[in-house]
């Protein structure tokens, strides 16, 4: 296989940028940049943080080749000056980012960078692209577990995914989010993501008929099996053939985990027959697996018409989050350092909603002392201190009038520093803690949250330092703007 | 950077059944697998094929290694004959498959393989998956060029990519099917797709005052630049900005390629009136880019609002398929051979939409002899031949009494041989010669199919003999069932 390292994965005018920076003196400027988003896809009322460790494992990897140069050279844009730099080029910044499975919201920095402009700006793409695609994998597979419930949800998409890191990263995000299996062996092997699978329709019309492969596959997998019913017709054949199977062929070797799974036509019609049928047969036991284009909307749905689905498989519509496939996650200059002191810096728009924030941040979580759940979000400027030993008050940064004060409450800073002066000051966590702490989180997240359809809205507040701060800024951009529109 | 074989990206389900299949005397066994899809993405009237090239790197390179096997037999499901098998394994069958940049249509194969079952069976997830991605982003490509017309196209989604190989082997697909450049590098260094790119916000706000950004970049790229003009307020800050510069540094060197790129607002509004400032200013050839959440719709709606855009950046919506992000290729078993002699197979479905056409078949598209146009396609049994100098009648396979019979026609076989006995028999293309048959492909297909609303649907014909092949199969399958529920 042709293997091309990630290195020009970097969008081109991250290159035209830094070599412009080199060439106006900007070559040592310490910047800093954050990444966040600005909505949560579905309309949802949470996101999850993935992507992280694609993240450390680029940052420490990043270097370009003497091939990468001698192209970028015949680009003929660029100077020797800054093309050698780039031939010894590596991150010798600081990263500071929330840990995966932390549950995130809108326009709060889920990471920050502060590093050389042509350092931060040269990682730019790869950040979003790992962030942006994760956290949408891990959000989304968030919101099908729990539409799930206590259900068993397996991710089986690879087929339908968006080339290969979509269905091998995609697996390991839909694990932080929930999924509690994967059919993708690659994620088993390498990422420790649990895979399973049995048999598809060709197993079954490989023999001269459905019975015959049914008993074939029990033989050579005694232990454990799903039978597939729906080849040729599920409640007038597959499903009479599971149960010949299973009662003639593996109760007697102590068998004791089957399940049928159903991969067309009305799953709640078929699943209710099947069940009775399995029932009637003295299979109580016998599990019953559902898929064919499910997502957390249907299985709501189906689970609602009492389906006695036990397992939910959960193909395309997960792994390529169908119904919303974009993660907006962007990433914004929002200070610089002059002399040592850091300057805020902003991005005005025509639209509100797109203005920054800026500033060197903290980014802090408030919780109920009593509950543990989390009550809101709080930004303030990287150098204030809060005293948790007092009450706390926080304002809508859109509506200024509306306050609210804790006197009960802990606060949790987020942003955890990964890197150091270019080395990594963090230990990566194994992928069951970091599911682990995914699920602990969503239990200290209010219920109201979690629902599909108009959930209720978590703050992310700004201290009132950070406040003023951006409101400066704005006024500062405008009257300079009005100032040259008047002359 | 970690990099993993790609090897293990398997369903695990196709290992259980290849097992099985070594377990069962089937080690040897031929069978053939149509791979096809069912609907084309946004109710569409046509879908581009890409992805072969990837399917033949990864045929070509597909092996075990030993601490795959190590990794399987820890799996304690595998016999050791078959893992001895596997760890030298190999492809060598045959495929068939259309090639890159064919129009193609649902329900007819657009690949084809000939193998043993274990063989065609471990090649399915990697197939699948590389040829739904690609031909779902070149399909979308397709549509944005189509509405884009004359104007220039850029893909610039890596950012909002799911993943490594979404970014760059969309870039490619996005190429083939219309864009003309993308703003990812490793495109443009590995994959010969060009990129390029300018400026994004951080580079404004670097800089004391938007106009010296605009000085320096101008300095930096005398030749070519597009300054983005929406960092502060695009009409009274950007655009005059831009002008400025264009006017004052730019000019007087002979430069003759310029343009301002809008990222936010009122595409329309915004641009009618940059385009007036820009015109009073004396710089009609300045371009104007526009980008911003953009889809074939939205650009279709504002051309048709006069909006003087030369230019349009695609993002998420084309490197995501945002609109309808899967394409459902599937991989069904269509045929054995027993004594050499072929047998074809079926799959029935509740769903009368999933049956599958049985048989190693051969494609063909039948062409108008005067305007070259494409009429419809054709599926045959593979041994059967058309004479071309009569007259072809084909009928509907759903509504068996509409017949067509064409006089003046040519035919074109589109399966083409890529392997034989493993050996590549393909001379794979260049990218642009891909890019040059699909705008070729494009060009021959009735502009009634190019609607995005309710366009004409293609017919895909079976012969009379592949017709009553399928049959023949459905009714004993039928008959099978029903003599068992009788029984």
């Amino acid at each position: 296989m042709k293997k091309h390292n990630e290195s020009m994965l970097i969008d081109f005018y991250e290159f035209t940028m830094a070599n412009g920076y080199f060439d106006h003196g900007y070559k040592d400027q310490i910047v800093y940049f954050d990444l966040f988003f600005r909505t949560i896809p579905n309309r949802g009322g949470y996101a999850i943080m993935a992507g992280l460790e694609s993240v450390i494992d680029y940052i420490e990897n990043l270097a370009f080749t003497e091939e990468d140069i001698d192209y970028l050279r015949q680009r003929d844009m660029f100077s020797d000056e800054f093309l050698t730099y780039l031939s010894t080029f590596t991150f010798t910044g600081d990263l500071y980012a929330v840990k995966e499975g932390t549950i995130i919201f809108p326009n709060e920095p889920i990471l920050t960078v502060r590093a050389t402009a042509i350092e931060a700006q040269l990682i730019e793409t790869y950040l979003l692209l790992a962030i942006n695609h994760q956290s949408l994998i891990a959000t989304k597979a968030s919101r099908l577990k729990h539409a799930a419930g206590d259900r068993l949800l397996i991710e089986m998409g690879a087929r339908r995914a968006h080339g290969v890191s979509s269905a091998n990263l995609g697996a390991r995000a839909a694990y932080i989010g929930g999924a509690d299996l994967t059919s993708n062996t690659y994620a088993d092997r390498h990422l420790k993501v649990p895979a399973n699978g049995t048999m598809a329709h060709s197993w079954i019309q490989l023999f001269d008929s459905e019975i015959d492969a049914f008993r074939a596959y029990a033989k050579t997998y005694p232990t454990q099996t799903t039978f597939l019913v729906d080849t040729y017709d599920t409640l007038k054949s597959g499903v009479p053939n599971a149960i010949k199977v299973i009662k003639e062929d593996l109760v007697p070797k102590g068998i004791n985990k089957y399940a049928i799974r159903i991969d067309s036509g009305d799953l709640t019609y078929l699943s209710k027959c099947a069940r009775r049928l399995l029932d009637e047969a003295g299979l109580p036991e016998c599990k019953i697996v559902a898929s064919n284009a499910l997502d957390e909307y249907l299985i709501k749905t189906i689970i609602d018409q009492g389906a006695p689905i036990d397992i939910f498989g959960v193909g395309e519509r997960l792994i390529t989050a169908k119904s919303d496939p974009v993660f907006g996650g962007v990433y914004k200059l929002v200070a610089m350092e002059e002399n040592k002191r850091i300057m805020p810096k902003i991005k005005i728009s025509d639209n509100p909603a797109k203005i920054t924030t800026p500033h060197f941040k903290k980014l802090y979580r408030i919780y109920d002392k009593t509950t543990g759940n989390a009550h809101a979000d709080l930004l303030t400027v990287h150098t204030e201190t809060i005293d948790e030993s007092k009450p706390l008050t926080i304002f809508n940064p859109e509506h200024t009038w509306q306050t609210t004060t804790y006197t009960d409450y802990t606060l949790k800073s987020l942003l955890i520093p990964i890197f150091k002066d270019g080395k990594r000051v963090y230990d990566v966590p194994t992928i069951n803690e970091v599911r682990a702490h995914c699920q602990n989180e969503l239990s200290h997240l209010w219920d109201e949250m979690k629902r599909f359809e108009h959930p209720h809205k978590y703050y992310v507040d700004l201290s009132k330092k950070l406040y003023d701060s951006k409101m400066r800024l704005i006024k500062k951009h405008h009257d300079a703007i009005d100032d040259k529109s008047h002359q």
